[in-house]
Parts: structure tokens; sequence; C-alpha cells
């Protein structure tokens, strides 16, 4: 019986950061200096703060100086503000990470806007946005986990071009960004979202699925056209009484039938999830590579 | 034998101007204050003169105040940028709208993105596409056709949530932020382009087309969904020798056909056309409002 392919994001992620390792070495002989990232943690939340611990090791190992700003939960708008337009005015910080979610009292829209164009290494920023919509301009930056799933797809020399892809959710962080770049790799997209009547409709005639929504093993193998390439990139803990912790995790594709139909597909844990920190890290190596050959060079 | 109804551009067009010349009158009457509309016009081009004669008559009819800068087709574009930065500064101007295409030795990216945020009444700005395409973000203004095409199907009771919608087309005028407005109204959007292999195993699903790509009649009835709505951008010139100007003007669509077979389209001209000025004017009022009622209100 016929399977489908296992996309190792893992294996990806990890010859991506080895890349990069190499990339900081090479800029730092050119220009004696390394690319800075500024990670900004407000508050005590256990999953920010297990994010913000591994990116912040993730650059130690590949020659990414790291900042820190950890913030209590009560910190006002206007020092949060200050402290990233310091950070945007530090020549060592080459991209800035404001670790979401803020607490409630702060403008999420307003701290996003006022990081750097030029340092949004997390593609939130409109005018990044605005440019990967727009077909003769390219942003400066893309979102990190949607251009990890482009990544997995053309390091496993799947074509894009003249592809017919299903984008399923549409988030700022995850499905917005995945179609327009989809899009500017010239596939025809089509954006599912808790709206569509019919999502499978969809799905079925689509040679790419990205499944961004959030909801365990929402995506059946029957929604899915034989050999279809499936990016996978929900996390989603559902009940599990023979693991130890309780729960496993799963993603929004069910993965163990959807193999059988599929032709390529990520797993999860091990898919889309290691890549998002190394495009992370690859975004800060742009980012300090445009300034310090820019200015090394004039 | 039924036929498609035909979405009048130009009667909804005339009811548009119609109400915003009451809301500039009102307008006027709270704050003693009038919109102004900047008209960017760099050389000689016929069409963009006709174009630019036609909006600033527009302007007069409704009472919003235009203001002229007619430059050479050899201005530069430090000249061009300052023009525009003035009219950044002037109080009297709510929207500024630099007419397209500029000489080929002046950056059209620069001139845009120069252009105020809050004065960009032609939507062009890349924060205005960026906020687009979010989910959770409003822009301050969209691009005056696509709005157009939407406010086309809102007054003729299209319903659009829900909907499958295929736009054909993508660029940053018209294409692009029509699929990204639709999203945005929770159509379940598909884009086709140059690129896609069978557009028309797309369109036949579809409930709502919007056709903009800038060839003449290319559309065929059997393209389509029997009921569907279609909103043609095209304009594009055939030859007609009994035509007394040699041409007639057609849209995208195969209009006598299609009306077989649609449940509504709009004609070329009369349909999309007269509504890209009238959202035009509305793009500046909003913009006047938005300053003059703020700064009356503090
Ligand atoms: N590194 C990684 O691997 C990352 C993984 N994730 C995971 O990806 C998933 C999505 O994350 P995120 O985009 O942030 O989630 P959001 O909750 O922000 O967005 C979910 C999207 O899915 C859509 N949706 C919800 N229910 C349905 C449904 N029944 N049918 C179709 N569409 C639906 C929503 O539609 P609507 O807009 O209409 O509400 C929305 O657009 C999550 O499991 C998250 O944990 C996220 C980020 C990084
Ligand atoms: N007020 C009004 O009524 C207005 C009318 N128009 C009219 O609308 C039309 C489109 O204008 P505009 O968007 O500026 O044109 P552009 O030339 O900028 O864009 C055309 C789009 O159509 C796509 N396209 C071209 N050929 C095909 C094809 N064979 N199949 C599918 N897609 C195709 C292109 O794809 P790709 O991206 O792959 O190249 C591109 O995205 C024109 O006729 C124009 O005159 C425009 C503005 C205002």
């Amino acid at each position: 019986e016929k399977v489908a392919d296992v996309i190792d994001g893992k294996a990806i992620a990890a010859q991506l950061r080895k890349e990069i390792g190499q990339g900081v070495e090479s800029l730092k002989a050119e220009t004696g200096k390394v690319p800075g990232l500024a990670v900004v943690l407000v508050g005590s939340r256990k999953d920010s703060q297990t994010y913000v611990r591994s990116k912040k090791k993730a650059c130690v190992e590949v020659g990414i100086k790291s900042f820190d700003a950890d913030l209590p939960e009560d910190v006002s708008e206007d020092e949060l503000l200050k402290i990233v337009t310091d950070f945007n005015a530090n020549p060592e910080v080459h991209g800035i990470l404001i670790q979401l979610p803020l607490p409630s009292h702060i403008n999420e829209q307003r701290i996003l806007s006022a990081v750097s164009v030029e340092k949004d290494v997390d593609g939130f920023h409109p005018v990044n946005v605005g440019t990967l919509a727009m077909q003769q301009r390219d942003p400066l930056f893309v979102a990190c986990t949607p251009a990890g799933c482009i990544e997995l797809l053309q390091r496993t020399g799947v074509q894009i071009a003249g592809k017919y892809a299903v984008v399923l959710g549409r988030s700022k962080t995850v499905g917005m960004p995945a179609a327009l770049l989809l899009q500017k790799l010239n596939a025809t997209v089509t954006v599912v979202h808790s709206r569509t009547p019919n999502p499978a409709e969809h799905t079925r005639r689509a040679d790419i699925v990205i499944a961004a929504i959030g909801k365990a093993e929402f995506v059946k193998a029957d929604w899915l056209k034989p050999g279809a390439v499936v990016i996978d990139v929900g996390i989603n803990a559902v009940d599990d009484p023979s693991d130890k912790r309780g729960y496993r995790l799963v993603g929004d594709v069910d993965y163990k039938e959807a193999r059988k139909v599929a032709g390529a597909i990520t797993p999860v844990p091990g898919g889309v999830g290691p890549m998002t920190i190394a495009v992370l890290l690859q975004n800060t190596l742009k980012s300090a590579k445009r300034t310090l050959q820019a200015s090394s060079s004039s």
C-alpha cells in the first residue's frame, strides 16, 4: 500500500539553521559584527516564557546575539513603546520580536506598528503585509510560520507555480500570509475560513493544502485529492490517557488516514513547528546583512 | 427566456454622488469647512488628462474643493515629492490623488508611499493594503474601483458572506484589493491570474465573479454557474467599423452570451466605470469627516 512521503521538518529546520550559522560566520568575518535579535516578553505566561527561551537558545546556537526585555505584566503601554523605540534606534539590534499575546491593557496593534519596518522580523507590520500582497513589490520580512511552510515545500521540491492551493485559516500570523505567499509564487489560491460552508469542496481539488485552523484532526482523508501535498500547521492538545502527560499533540489534519491519500505530508510534531524559529533566525540574519553590508559598502 | 438583471452602475453611482453631496453639506454646516482633494498630474498623456478633468468636475458637483498640481513631464522626483509632502501638510487637503502612470524616470512606489496614510484616498499605500488584508484591522481607505465593485454588490442586495467568489486578476489597483475585500466580508475567495492553468474550472463554481484582467470578452457564458452575479471591471477597445469612432468598448466578459446564464451582470460601459470616481469622492469625504469632526469635537 502506497503511503505519503513524510516531510521531515525537524531535519529541514536543522539544515536551515546550519546554513544560518554559516551565514552569521561569514557576516562576522566580513564586517566584524553579528546579527542581534531583541526579544520582548511581557508578563509571566508559562507558554510565552517557553517560546522565548527556545528562541534565545536558538539564537545562541547560530551565533546571533539576543537582547532581552522581560517586563512585568503591569508595564504601561508607554513604557513598552519606549522599549520598542529604543530597540529601533539600537544599531546592534537587527530584529525585534514582541512575544504575543500582550496583556489586555496594552494595544497590541499600536505596539506592533511601532516596530521599525526594517526590524520587523515577525513580518506583522502592515507595511510588510501590504507589500506581501502586492505583485510588484517585496516585503522586507514575511511572518515566520507561513514562510516556514513555503520553505518546506520548496526544499522538498514541490512545485508551486501553476498549482492550485487551498489554505484553511486566514489569521494574520499564519493563514493570510501563507495564502499571499503562495499567490506571489504563482499558485492559484483559495482561502477557506470559519464562514466557508463546505471546506471539503475546495480542498478536494487542491494540489497543495495548508491547514492552519487550530481544530484537532479536522481535515479528513476524503477531503484530499490523491497525491496532494499537505502542510499541517495546527498544534492541538487532545486527551490521551496512554500518554504520561495525559495528552498528545495532533495537527489540524487526520494524519494517519491522510497519509493513505496524500502524496506528501508534514507530521505534528516535527513538521512546521521547528521551521518557525529557524525562519525567525533567517529573517534576523537577512536584516543584519542588509544593514551591515550596506554600511560596509558605502 | 430568462436573462440576467443588469446592474446599473450609472444609476447607483449617481445615487452615491447625491449622498456624498448631502454629506458635504452637513459637514460644512457643522464645521464651516469642505473636503479638499489634491489631484496631481504629471505630463500630458491625453487619457490621464481626461481622467483628471472628470475627477475635478465630479468634485465640483458634490462641493469638494479640488487642488491642482499640473506638472511637466520632466519634473524631477524630488520636486514631485516636495509637492506631495506639501499637500500632506496642508490642512485643507484631505485626500491626495496621484494620477498614474507616472513618467518612467520617477519611482512610482516612492511617490505613492510618500502620500500620508491619512490622505491616501486611492488606497494604494502599503499600510492601507496591509490592514485591508488583516482580519482584525480596517484600512483607512480601500482602492476606489474594487470598493466600487463591492458597493455595487451591496446596493443591489447581493449577499457576500458565506458565498464563493472568484476574482480574475490580482493587480494592486483592482484584483488584489477586490479579493481582500470580499474575504473581509466573509466570502470564500479564489484569485485567478495569468498563471492559472484553467480559469473556467474555478469560475464555474462561483456565486460571484469579478473579472479584472483587461482581455476583451475573455470570460465566456459557459464559464459561469447559472445565476451567478458577474461584476465586469474590464474596459477594452475592440475594432468596430460600424461605430463612428471605429471601435467600441467591451468588458472582460462576453456580455451578450453571459446574460443568458448569469443572475445579474454589470454592463460595459455603465457598470463599474462610474463607481470609481464616486468612491474617490466618498473616500475624500470620509477623510475630511475624520479630520474635521475630530478637531471640532476636541
Ligand atoms: N509554529 C507553529 O507551528 C505554529 C502553529 N500554530 C498553530 O496553527 C493553528 C492556527 O493558528 P492561528 O492561525 O494562530 O489561529 P487563529 O485562531 O488566529 O485562526 C484560526 C483560523 O482558522 C479559521 N477556522 C476556525 N475554525 C474553522 C473551521 N471550522 N473551518 C474553517 N476554518 C476555520 C478561522 O476562521 P475565521 O477567520 O473565520 O475566524 C481563522 O481564520 C493553531 O493550531 C496554532 O496552534 C500557530 C502558529 C505557529
Ligand atoms: N474604473 C474602471 O472601471 C477601471 C477599469 N479597469 C480595467 O480593468 C481591467 C484590469 O485592470 P488592471 O487590474 O489595472 O490590469 P493589470 O494589467 O494591472 O492586471 C491584469 C491582471 O489580470 C491577469 N491576467 C492577465 N491575463 C490573464 C489571463 N489570460 N487569465 C487570467 N488572468 C489574466 C494578470 O495576471 P498576472 O498578475 O499573472 O500578470 C493581472 O493580475 C482593464 O481592462 C482596465 O482597463 C481598471 C481600473 C479601473
